[in-house]
């Protein structure tokens, strides 16, 4: 016997989620059935309305209710410092850590030629325009760790090669934490060869 | 600087899900920001239209968008034997299974005195009348192979005792402290074939 067609609706909803199969799908539709009905409706509403209320920041790329966002136009962050990240989510990550006080620019992703993103799929010109428009004086490349990040960072590091900034790139090492025993070697020679004065 | 407040609501409404903490919800969320609009609105408006839309059947107490559901209309499925389980996923799992074809009884839960469920707070009463007032051979005891889902099956045995069906119990194929809803329903159709009298 079939399941009625709004659970299936809702089963085949969850499941284009990242990370949620048939049967975390399932389980999370039994649940909502059987959650308070304002708590069930504020998610749908929050879910309708995010669409509708966030839009990019005109001048970093990130997603913001406001353009420009907060960061940019909060005088107190330091605009001569930009971090370049990945995706919004990077960007988050960076200000939970708290070590950073300059400004951001949120690149939409990173070279990946197999699935056609080249850099004119990036906010790559619109980097370079910030940079070479206004008085930088550092560029971070905080994009992710791994073969298209690094490609990446070292694309925009060429291109900005003429600019007075500085162009650096943020450390590799062991994750605190983190457990020699287990880490992969590249990770370990870089935490070695990047060793610090104690 | 603060995430902008429409994406902390999604955030915190996506929490409230079973098995999403902070970091899942806010991938979750990131993902629904740059998922196609007509996707997000799909899923926002399953969520919406399944609490509206789904009912409980008059008689076996499934999640339904009809009512009678389409089991209990069904002239086919044998409405002398009534499988009794705790919820509507177990009532889906055993569907899943293939292995049965009469009818159903959701009871809402098993016996736990300790989180003030008792008989009046399950559908029990519903059920004694369904097998007293109907032509009913077989009452095959589904609740899930634990404490409460045993105490559940051996109290509806007593109060059944004096009618004319006859009271199974699905056999211990399944995993002792399992649950219904996430066996693979092999296991769920061998328990099924194996039923023993209580």
């Amino acid at each position: 016997m079939r399941t009625p067609a709004p659970i299936e609706r809702l089963v085949a909803g969850l499941r284009r989620l990242p990370g949620i199969g048939e049967k975390s799908a399932t389980r999370l539709a039994f649940h909502l059935l059987t959650a308070p009905d304002a708590q069930v409706a504020e998610l749908a509403d929050a879910i309708a309305r995010v669409k509708r209320e966030i839009v990019l920041c005109a001048e970093c790329f990130d997603l913001t209710d406001v353009s420009p966002c907060a960061v940019c136009r909060d005088e107190k962050r330091d605009a001569g410092v930009i971090c370049v990240v990945e995706e919004p989510a990077d960007r988050a990550a960076i200000e939970r850590s708290g070590g950073f006080e300059g400004r951001y620019h949120v690149l939409g992703g990173a070279l990946a030629p197999l699935d056609g993103i080249g850099p004119g799929e990036l906010r790559m010109a619109e980097l370079e325009a910030r940079v070479r428009g206004g008085a930088v004086r550092e560029v971070i490349l905080a994009t992710n760790p791994n073969a298209e990040g690094d490609a990446t960072a070292h694309l925009i590091a060429e291109r900005l090669a003429g600019t007075s900034a500085r162009i650096t790139r943020i450390a590799y090492g062991m994750p605190l934490g983190g457990d020699l025993e287990y880490a992969d070697h590249v990770t370990v020679g870089r935490s070695l060869a990047n060793r610090k004065e104690l």
